[in-house]
């Protein structure tokens, strides 16, 4: 197959990034509305504004970003570089209520929905938010230094 | 755990429900932006406006449905309502391009960007989002005709 | 000129209306979030969860119908709908936070800003985004009622 | 009243630009969508996909730009920053289509739906978008250089 007969341009590599980067947008949108829920629902510090204008931002722009990107837009790197930022500030956020900010803790594999209730496991979910924020930071911000393929 | 301790209210059965409901709406927005890309680019036919603007239509209320569900409103019923029937609508639409209409073909098991270009590849992408977009349809259906858990 | 020429189908009045339509989903949608700010700000009752996901259901559910009108969509009867539904339901909260509920008091003629803060003044914002809604339901549910123009 | 009794942060000077930003991207995506509307309905090199492409970009952007200000986001300055790049890009690509590129032309002071059909009201719209983008734009830009006003 040509390069040509295909709407994505780009080398192979550079089709892979952004497909990553498309599910890193699209999951990261998703865990950040189920812990803005889960927020809500948490009540007390969990529901300060900080947090959950954050958790809202960050979704929007991976939701954005994501969107440029399946259409194919050439300006994709000016909404993953402003993605990248927000995802890093929502990590941080999320890591405040982390015992140890960035703490390690067992991997969630595969989420599904909101753990238990318990201290650790609210501390669990807003570890996982902030795992899959940093992630996707990561990628967009990749996206964003990457020369146009034409 | 008791119900009552988590966000997502309901029986198990309907956030199982939900929960396929969301990711059906999520893949349908993804594949029908894929679908717009592609045939922006294939131009011709494929570039009518109703077509294109079907798959924007279907992109966006999926879109806006999914985030109802994340975010535990219990009005997600209305926008899967809508949803539903643009999901239907467009599946039409896109039948119009496939031989058969609503042929059977080799499921495209794993969807990995556009196909190769060729008469066949072409009605091979359109044949999938119409898939698409029928199981989703007949999720929000579901999901819109079920009543509240509380 | 002669109607087909334009890309708005319908005549004058049903255009009319749809441009009246999208404005009053484009307030409601701005007045929405600017009341989910001030609500998120002004905390306790304010920042109950149903109040705030409602603001938050109402601000994206219009945006998507103002949308579908301005692509021109055949499908806005669907988005309307859902719409007008959202928004009664997001007044009928709003209202909760007045004194007499749907109490008249003076109009909010031009809307710059939440108004200063007082007991009095936190009515006000609760009771102009009611009515904003009110009219967005209003308007919306004429779009879904109305037979689709050629 | 004091600063601190408002949700809206920043001197008065801050909140006007604000105010005045947000009602620019709010014009901005709806004279887009119109623009896209209408360039889809006229066809041939209107319909390009670059084009295209580059309309719905700069509604989106916008959208999620005035959302972020809205909800009184402290990350604005990032939404606000790629929205510039790309309402400057979608106004150079409408500037394609009139005559002398930034041609002057008639001001349209008040919108209201596309231009009857010639080959000179077709280049209005086209025209009219590209002023609507550039005054965005600056605006956005001027806010992304803003310091954050606490």
């Amino acid at each position: 197959m040509m390069e040509t007969q295909s709407p994505n341009k780009g080398t192979l590599n550079h089709k892979n990034m952004m497909q990553e980067c498309i599910e890193n947008c699209s999951r990261c949108h998703t865990v950040c509305l189920e812990t803005y829920n889960y927020s809500l629902w948490l009540g007390g510090r969990y529901s300060e504004s900080v947090h959950l204008r954050l958790l809202l931002d960050c979704a929007e722009i991976c939701q954005t970003s994501a969107n440029f990107m399946l259409r194919g837009s050439d300006l994709h790197r000016e909404t993953c570089r402003a993605c990248a930022v927000v995802c890093d500030n929502c990590a941080e956020d999320c890591e405040r209520y982390t015992v140890s900010g960035t703490g390690e803790g067992a991997p969630m594999s595969k989420h599904s929905g909101p753990p238990q209730v318990s201290k650790e496991n609210v501390d669990d979910q807003m570890k996982y938010c902030a795992e899959v924020c940093r992630e996707c930071a990561k990628s967009c911000h990749a996206m964003a230094e990457m020369p146009l393929q034409m």
